[in-house]
């Protein structure tokens, strides 16, 4: 049998041992585990930016894919720990409201805490438990165990509120999410919203600036033009065709963004 | 059979999750392939130092390796996707000359160009053509596919002019090209172009310093002193001897970089 | 038979091709193998904060890992490079001090110098030994091979002596050895010295300010709160919880800290 694929996401940075740490756990348990690094440059403790990469990759991933991500500033407190199904896979976090951008839209299968002290290593340090005890349960659901040996069943998890943008009388208000490598600026405000309308139906203001409708990819307009566009991942998007629309509008996340119509 | 090796080479950076969007693919359509990443931090749209740093792989892979590299600012226009075989190994890529150091001076064997709807993903987002054509098409070859599945056979592809150096009556004109985590200058100065000269029958001269010969090697002159040699790639190299040459001399990318007989 | 693990530790940085060049040499030298990256982002040629990280995945690797590390500032000269056993693992490096934190407090089976050329790449660069000399060495062991293929036994390896903090009549006196992406300052105080003592025990100084006693987690104080605690690693460590403990006191790799008896 294929051993399965299990997925990193965290804000530990590249570095310094941590995220190795994890992986030595994961490696120990389940031999031949294929893992992937979603990414780990995550702003620390930021369970939103977190949130919205992990929901990134919810659509490529084959199923039965185990997710580990690790922002967990409540580390070492009574805050809960929870592995849940959705998408044919696991999502084995916090329960801080990391999980909110992959349940958005997805039916969840189920829930359970994270509890059971059997599968944990026989140190539990109060500082690390992503590598003491989520990466366990990851590996004892990669190799098929019974969720049930995690902990109790659960039938509630925190969802993070700024998520969703907000619907008015004419159109959405909501804000940056991600700010990628390129310096295109993602929106919490998903293209599923936008319905029927036609791409030049819309108007979208940021920063004091106003884009007139919707281009289909940043190579439509000359290098230079500030764009709107719906992004790979589904979520309205601001771009400077060949820039940096970050710099250019000293824009980040928390920005507020209007997609009105016209 | 071993699943073959693929490796990633992009600018999409390390925030986000578009690299892992793409290794998701691939594990969907080719379960257990061994993924490496070459390097994400590519300059955003800087085609020459992903075709330099692509280049350095070559040597090393083993035969039947597949890479797929991502650097695609015209994503979405009309610039072609191809696939190349050279060196036993296969490179998928835009067509914009990111295989220009690739193909430097080795046989090219065949050239397809990825045209074919079949192998797509059901969705092709105009902006992210690395997850939805290219992953794709490098699975297809890591699987053993027929490249003629891909599209049409081809003869030509686009070369970078400034992969060269220029030669005059005393000797090389050329910049430098990449500069890595040291802040050693390499330059497109390559070692094959000096023949049989002796390493101190050059002078090298860089943002208004002289340097008298090549070294073997950074140890051999005393820490701080300024040193040109042949680096682990065969190019020629301005470094500081445990120090940072790129920070001393104000230089990077594209600075002259001149090698003269004495 | 399932291929071994290899890790990989370097001040190679992410830019370029130098990592991936360790691995195509790898995967061409055991087929299959498992590479795991420990951390790629060491300041150039720090030994000690290298030394550092590579003795953090010690305790979570599987037996049989072999660990190939390459911090190698005197690369070409006539420095020694090693193939150390310890803890049911093997650590393949450069012998300049780099294996002191993994070698302390453990017992080294054995140690061999790597001096063969049998196993060398067919041609060896002056400056990029861990490509043409240390990875065709990992990958020897990687394959179950005899180390004394590799060089003559050796009885001896070059030891830090900056990896042990300093004993006085009130206690311990040493310095910040990493600082992590949260900003936290790890010491090279380790818990064991501290004894039976009871956290509250102790009064802890850096940079001018005076933290009484340790706690279990960050969580434990307020948002904001300056406190000491035995990181994850067995190491004394100091944190803002929630905050950046290295940008608010202005220190990072250096700085003294005291841990006194009150």
């Amino acid at each position: 049998m294929q051993p399965g694929v299990i997925t990193l996401t965290t804000d530990f940075g590249l570095g310094g041992s941590y995220v190795a740490a994890l992986k030595g756990v994961l490696l120990d348990l389940v031999p031949g585990v294929q893992m992937v690094d979603v990414c780990h440059t995550i702003a620390p403790q930021n369970i939103l930016e977190g949130g919205f990469v992990l929901a990134g990759v919810v659509d490529v991933f084959p199923k039965g894919t185990i997710h580990l991500a690790v922002i967990d500033p409540g580390v070492g407190t009574d805050r809960r720990l929870i592995a849940v199904e959705t998408a044919d896979q696991w999502f084995v976090l916090p329960d801080n409201g990391l999980i909110t951008g992959v349940a958005r839209g997805r039916w969840v299968k189920s829930v359970w805490e994270i509890a059971s002290a059997e599968l944990r290593r026989p140190v539990v340090s109060a500082t690390f438990h992503g590598r003491d005890i989520l990466a366990p349960a990851a590996a004892h659901l990669a190799r098929g165990g019974d969720p049930a040996v995690l902990g109790p069943h659960r039938d509630h998890f925190i969802r993070l509120k700024n998520f969703e943008s907000n619907r008015d009388e004419r159109g959405f208000v909501g804000e940056v999410i991600f700010r990628d490598t390129f310096g295109n600026l993602v929106t919490n405000i998903n293209a599923d919203l936008l319905g029927e309308a036609m791409p030049r139906d819309w108007m979208i203001e940021i920063a004091g600036e106003r884009i007139d409708g919707f281009v289909r990819t940043y190579g439509d307009r000359p290098a230079g033009s500030l764009v709107a566009l719906v992004g790979s991942s589904g979520w309205v998007e601001i771009a400077i065709t060949n820039g940096d629309a970050a710099r250019h509008l000293t824009a980040g996340a928390g920005t507020t963004v209007w997609v009105r119509r016209r």
